[in-house]
């Protein structure tokens, strides 16, 4: 839908140097770390003793969205939550973000102003500055890659590789929701393009849809943990998917883990589209991917403190090395966690 | 020549973090910032009180490579030598790259090896580390994303906004040789694809096709400013070309400038091959690009200390703002100096 050709003002009309020029009047920073941004050969960033993250993510046309169904908005939007989200799962605090365009000729001056509107959107929503970048053209398709940048104290950088064993593994929010969306937007899609049905129907969805093309990040939970003294001995971002996400804990942190099958938080929605899609919602909650949540693990001594928080839940404790990875039933009967991956990586 | 389909252990055996495990074996880390690399959710840099640098470039097949005459291993090299350079642009060193790969399905575990073979060398050779990263499949075509991180101590940062009427314009190298080698690797694919000749004919331009495929970055003049107590007003890389990126410096300083004809170092390759394709030496050398040299100014009083560097030429000079860019013929002639940039960009 916004695949309009040669709608609007041609990029070709800016130049390059222009069109940094154009985007960089939009953006203002926010971090007193942020010495400079936008226009230079490199961002230059004031850690002030304390560690820098930096991480970075691609983004390609056909692999990791879709044009048809993303508003050019939510996707400047959703690439930056993904790339932030890194920087919170180090237990950071984001605070500037670079970003590379490549765009292909089809593109018009409103598209990529519709693209920065987003990624905007999202650095006033968590207080990050946009620090620099690069715009090439590309003969394929849209790509974009996100460099973020963040800060934490030396003491509480929070890796992959500290889980113990009966640790408690804790996650924010629910899982498989993303994927379902993205199955509904498919299958609409499709409908779209076979019967030529207008109107994508997407009513009863809302949540899904949502969590698909314009997550948030529980940014608030890391707070409140801090504000509570409880500092995880590992964490991560659930974008691979929760099985694949917490195996990979496991591995760095030489343990084992059981997660209990019906705690793992499925969203009413998801649980309703699974259904009719015929599938068991436990396959998108734990291989689907994208979920842009929390996972974690605090020592078991930690439990009572953990009821605390509304937002967060125990889907069950690690295990000693060697014992395996596995979830287990209401019945008592245990199954071997595997990592499915999101089927758009490499795999 | 590396487009060898189905040939090589397919991508899919190792899975994504396989990948990744596999790709951390061959690199160790060299520089005490890198806290934590590869692996994790993101880098961890420390960067002891000084100001931490971040740059991200984007290279896209079709648009800044053509895989039919450049070896992976150099397109790796090439990558990490394009992402640093901005890096010491800001008269920083660099530490830490991350690089994001984007690779389509006709690609083998071991064409992704000869990329990161490529990578190894070029951390080898400037000293920094492999800190991280992303791999995804794409669709279309290879992308790779690298992001540099650099430190510099607070008071030597070199900005493209410091340069005065006056100051001496100076470069390193020479100027249009890596546009010209591509040209000349154009002409023969050309040939090969209408008359099935199969042996490229590079002879004599070893150069050229040197400074194309495998370019390397002067760091070692900053080393000699700086011992020779030379801190520069103003400082780009040149990887548009030239022209713009001199009238980049002029505009964010807010001046103009004299370079003169004469005096702009092209190598006699260069003017050879221009020759033969019937162009003025001087149009790949203002505005060909990729030539990974240095502009940067210096106050005028510093002219005879700049003698004694044999890799660094004084081109020109800065004049106040208003007076315009202009190249000086040896005649006297003034010619308005334009930006024709690097066509491989967005213009």
């Amino acid at each position: 839908m916004n695949d309009n050709e040669n709608n609007g003002t041609p990029l070709g009309r800016l130049g390059k140097f222009g069109l940094v020029d154009h985007i960089a009047k939009s953006f203002r920073n926010i971090n007193r770390s942020t010495i400079a941004g936008i226009g230079d050969d490199s961002a230059i960033i004031d850690s002030e003793n304390n560690l820098t993250l930096v991480s970075t993510d691609l983004l390609l046309e056909g692999i990791h969205f879709n044009l048809i169904y993303t508003p050019l908005k939510h996707l400047g939007y959703k690439a930056v939550v993904r790339a932030i989200s890194d920087i919170y799962a180090m237990n950071g605090t984001p605070s500037q973000i670079l970003v590379s365009l490549g765009i292909s000729g089809r593109f018009s001056v409103e598209m990529v102003d519709e693209i920065y509107e987003g990624i905007s959107l999202a650095c006033e929503k968590y207080m990050v500055d946009l620090a620099g970048g690069d715009t090439t053209s590309s003969l394929t398709g849209l790509t974009i890659g996100v460099t973020a940048v963040g800060t934490v104290e030396k003491e509480k950088v929070v890796r992959r590789n500290g889980a113990q064993a009966n640790d408690l593994i804790c996650v924010t929010g629910d899982f498989g929701a993303s994927f379902m969306g993205l199955q509904l937007l498919e299958r609409e899609r499709k409908l779209f393009e076979k019967e030529k049905v207008t109107q994508p129907d997407l009513s009863g969805y809302e949540y899904l849809v949502g969590k698909q093309l314009k997550p948030e990040f529980p940014a608030k939970v890391l707070a409140e943990l801090e504000a509570s003294g409880i500092l995880p001995t590992s964490m991560i971002d659930v974008t691979d998917g929760l099985a694949s996400d917490l195996l990979h804990i496991c591995k760095l942190s030489d343990t084992g883990c059981r997660i209990f099958y019906s705690r793992v938080p499925i969203d009413y929605e998801t649980v309703k589209l699974a259904d009719e899609f015929n599938v068991d919602p436990m396959t998108p909650a734990l291989n689907g991917g994208e979920d842009y949540e929390l996972l974690f693990t605090v020592p078991l001594s930690m439990m009572e403190q953990l009821n605390n928080f509304k937002s967060v839940k125990t889907i069950g404790h690690m295990t000693s090395s060697g014992t395996g990875c596995y979830i287990v039933g209401d019945d008592g009967s245990e199954v071997i966690l595997s990592a499915q991956g999101w089927n758009r990586e490499t795999t």
